[in-house]
């Protein structure tokens, strides 16, 4: 089978999310990185290529050149994935996609509102696919949480809780030399929305995933913790679905001592959903006559999507790189025609999370006002 | 030593929450249940005192009954236990404190505010002393959370997340011959919150007592998800502390599978305390350098509050029992002239309680407006 | 109803679990402390039955004393608690049968298996209820354990672990003025048993109790750790159930920073189960298909005997002292002629735990050796 | 970078580790799958060659074919990856360093002892490297494990309890047509060892490369629990270690429920470790003192080795797979003369393997009699 060629746009010395990308698009041998754009510096970029230990001449110093160079060669990239701050990922899919070139974005979409729509309306007229990676959909446990939803397993959805707690900005790194805490802090390259945007969007498309349930109104508050700090780094909101359940979103980045807990729980009318991102591979269920179940990644009891998200028997722990090659392996067959569209985040679900930012800016600016998300 | 006379007003047959105050009062013999109106039906009142094994002449047919008649021996009962419905709160109180008998009151102090306030103002002109079962701050490590906080342990409080679901009420069983679920749900005895009332200000009084902070204001979402019920069933609120830091308390009786799951998060500055009441006897404190403790009840470690509130060596669990014991030892304390009044709620926090109540009603009310708590 | 008279032998100033005894048995309101020799030392037995709040003149110097002291009383004890040290077990057990007064005897039987076998003699021949404190069969999850086992649940059972984790003794405590740490580990108060006789007897039972399979066999090698220590401080054993199915019992009093890991799996042919005495309150259920389920205390799924011995609703945990109660109280029962005596360990459960720390000392001595077990 | 060239030997159609190897391999992009002799039948070697998306003349139908031909290309192999039944491992291995093509081998070293002897003279007058996958080591905080160990945290090692218990042998399915089953229960194939030859050399493996001491003598009771089947599914084994400490092994492949549950606890004086392969990403310090810590990957608290051996932040859960690739990232090192040997099981570690086999199994057969180690 050919290797469907990628290119990189950002991921250049330094960033972490590059190598994460490379690594999880590679891992089941359907995706090959070629080239990329992974600085503006020519220099850095080159330097870049060789330690991703692609060809030299495919390293280039802006993702423009790496469009144009790409498209002259008979084996040019298929797909870009873009991995650069949030402003950029309206200009690099657009060229990309005006070139004909496929897109897997990373989140959120854009940096605001305004550039999402804009971008939606490119993608809309575009014939190459365009994906996003909201990665956490990609653990086996979380595509089976979503079966039991659809299934009917829990009844009528009638309350959700997602919580995304982190603590690497309790203090403010951003002024101590963090490139990552950088560019997150600062609104002209993160958009209006900090720990929102950045953790807040993950937990909402989950909730949103999971429960096929949509968001329909939220109530939030958002707060700058960490003095001097010019975006949220700490969110509560009340949420409404569309069926008329509740919920709360909880998301910190100051949360010290937390690492990455997205936890999402979903209860209803027959039963309850508890999954814990830290702890992936077990999901548990409890029933309304008193009876929890755990069940393991990996079993035979698992639903068709969740077995085909799993490379390795039940009790061998597949983690965050393996959720995010599940989504690269879900999009390569997207590619080829084939798959499922439903697993992999498509740009409406860019828009909805980029309008999740938006509201919730504009409620919590308004004083916690509840707003309707329209998308 | 002499053991302080109990009078337990409610607790009949049917009652699960009589003989619980009963057990706990007893467990290290500083107290004794001898009398009691247990019913306002004469042979119900006397078959649970039968059943409770008090003298037959003191099983009471009411609370007027019950006082009267204790005023009356010389060895009359020194306190009430009260443990009715809501809406009895302030007579069965005002009673035995005109009596000039103690009081230990069940939580909620009242059913409505102004009964609250009015309750307030007759025990701020009595003598005898008025307490509060707010039972989970007997348990050891809860005190020990208080003690970590108020030590500097975590810094400056920047954010509190706390949490109380139970699943108890996911069907209407108060339609269905649940005593327990019955007067819950009814506006008449409970007051004008439900599960906020019920659990929710258990949460609060917790996230209180252990932070050492007040909350400020709140922006509520009261819901009734059982179709028919006439109180909440679900809440969702968004906090702020009188430090500025956000907070948000989530409850519901509707979360199917669970059973007592109250949990409290504090994060501080420097480090964060993760406590549940459903595995109590363990604390978790996450430190800002990337450090995890588990602190054990029983353990040496612990403040003079936690050991003293602890029975047995660690890794020998103490529970719920033990926790409400806790409480009346403490009391017991105070009806001696000793003990540290801080550790048993009083009518302050009764009335705060009740404050929080009306509040988060009133602002669902109003559509999630926040409101300010001026207690 | 009136309350069955109980007398304690042993638990003196500084004993911890005389008063874990008496709070056990008078929790439920069946039993009352009214009397003792709580001390060889006559001014400490005194001291102690002050502590107790028991009448001045039944806080006797010793059991003899006790014995003799309650004949001549109306309202003399009905019963005996026996919580000295283990050489003292059988002549104190001795007289009270003479006596006609039942005993409850904490755990091993006595300090040698000839004494055992002697006190069984006598036991026999008595008309007097006697009964032994092999706790951790008082939590309802290790009868419900048992109750899964009997009806059939797991299938034939395959392999059966049981450990005891504790690690107070990992320093030479008794040379620093522990007396807890001091009898325990002096041949002539403990017996022939160091750590296999204080809690690899109570592992031992455990696991008969739960499977009710009997040890046949066993291979066991023992270990002094610390330095200078007499008695065994940790040991590992291999075993063999009469129905063949292989163990292993690993027990010790130097697993630095466990508490009181006494943890038991049981795996058959169709299910396992997973129990934990620290978090008592949920037991693990694996079923073939690979479906885990969790049943916690309280639920309406369990058998009647965990039913019965459950205090509060789920959620709200009990623990160690509930546990102890449930043996008092199924004891109290026994004593009116009532109950189940298959829940409350007696006197052949005494004498095998005596023969199971005979036998691990032989074998271990033996070089490991394989011994049977005739009881 | 040139990428290592790597040929497999086994992992034919129907394989799982096969592919395991090929992912984890070429996880950090060090080293590429470009051959392989995957099947003795020619067309279903032709057939995985084409799954594995390697060039079809490279696809051999013989090990013997695979080096003869790669021997003759300018780009042949580097080395060869040998995943077949243990009975090949000998052949493969030598043909192999015969050709001076290194050797990176499935555990356990052979199938018998003898062999084991024999393959370590000839990997002894090898020039070519000759490593083994035990792959549990490649964890990040195993090797925290040892460096606590090695920097003298738990002070001098008292006890090592090291357990692997699976459950997916719990039924006959060698005679079900499961091949993964078939050849490990088939004496001719697998060696004199079931369980303790497929599972226990990795629990040994563990304890030792942790520890840093080394099992000195064992006492093993194998067991066969499944009917029919001729070698040991159970086995529980004492251990004592070269520095005097006791310790257990237990294992099992019919532990119906539990999956890969590989555990290990070190006590030592003045703490104990405590590691679950299932949730590989914290480790729990105990301290004599009382405190417990929880130590997660990917924090900046760990040591050089499980730093370099971590892909992503805390919170990220890495798996079965990266630590599996680890160890051939460091493979590759080693073939580039770089890189720590201590990190990757070398030919004594695999000898020692199956000393502790070939040992355990004579122990069993003589009544569990205790055996010494002289590797």
């Amino acid at each position: 089978m050919q290797r469907i060629r990628m290119g990189l746009i950002g991921g250049g010395p330094g960033s972490f999310i590059g190598a994460v990308h490379r690594l999880a698009a590679e891992m089941d041998r359907q995706i090959e990185l070629v080239a990329g754009a992974f600085s503006s510096d020519p220099g850095r970029s080159r330097e870049a290529g060789r330690t991703y230990g692609i060809d030299p001449d495919r390293a280039y110093p802006s993702y423009e050149a790496l469009i144009a160079g790409e498209r002259e060669r008979g084996d040019g990239i298929d797909f870009v994935a873009i991995v650069t701050p949030n402003h950029l990922h309206l200009p690099a899919a657009s060229a990309a996609l005006a070139a004909g070139i496929a897109v897997m974005s990373d989140k959120p979409l854009t940096a605001t509102f305004d550039q999402a729509r804009e971008l939606a309306r490119i993608v809309g007229s575009s014939d190459a696919p365009f994906r996003l990676t909201y990665t956490y959909t990609g653990y086996p446990l979380v595509r089976e949480a979503r079966r039991l939803v659809r299934d009917g397993v829990l009844g009528k959805v009638r309350k959700v809780i997602v919580e995304y707690s982190q603590g690497w900005l309790a203090e403010p790194i951003e002024q101590q030399g963090s490139k990552q805490a950088e560019w997150r802090s600062d609104p002209k390259r993160s958009g209006e929305g900090g720990c929102v945007a950045d953790i807040g969007v993950h937990a909402f498309n989950l909730a949103e995933f999971v429960t096929g349930q949509r968001v329909e109104r939220l109530c939030a508050d958002l707060n700058r913790i960490v003095e001097g700090r010019q975006l949220d780094d700490d969110c509560n909101i009340l949420l409404r679905f569309d069926n008329g359940a509740p919920g709360a979103l909880i998301a910190s980045q100051i949360a010290v001592g937390d690492h990455n807990g997205l936890v999402l729980r979903v209860y209803g009318e027959n039963a309850a959903l508890h999954w814990r991102q830290e702890q992936p591979n077990s999901l548990r269920i409890n029933r309304r006559d008193g009876r929890g179940e755990i069940i393991e990644a990996g079993t035979g009891l698992l639903g068709a999507d969740a077995r085909a998200a799993t490379r390795v028997p039940p009790g061998h722990p597949e983690g965050y790189l393996e959720a995010f090659a599940n989504l690269y392996r879900d999009f390569a067959a997207l590619m080829r025609g084939e798959g499922d569209a439903s697993l992999v985040p498509g740009i409406e679900d860019g828009l909805r999370g980029m309008e999740f930012i938006h509201r919730a800016v504009v409620s919590s600016r308004a004083g916690s006002a509840w707003m309707e998300l329209q998308g």
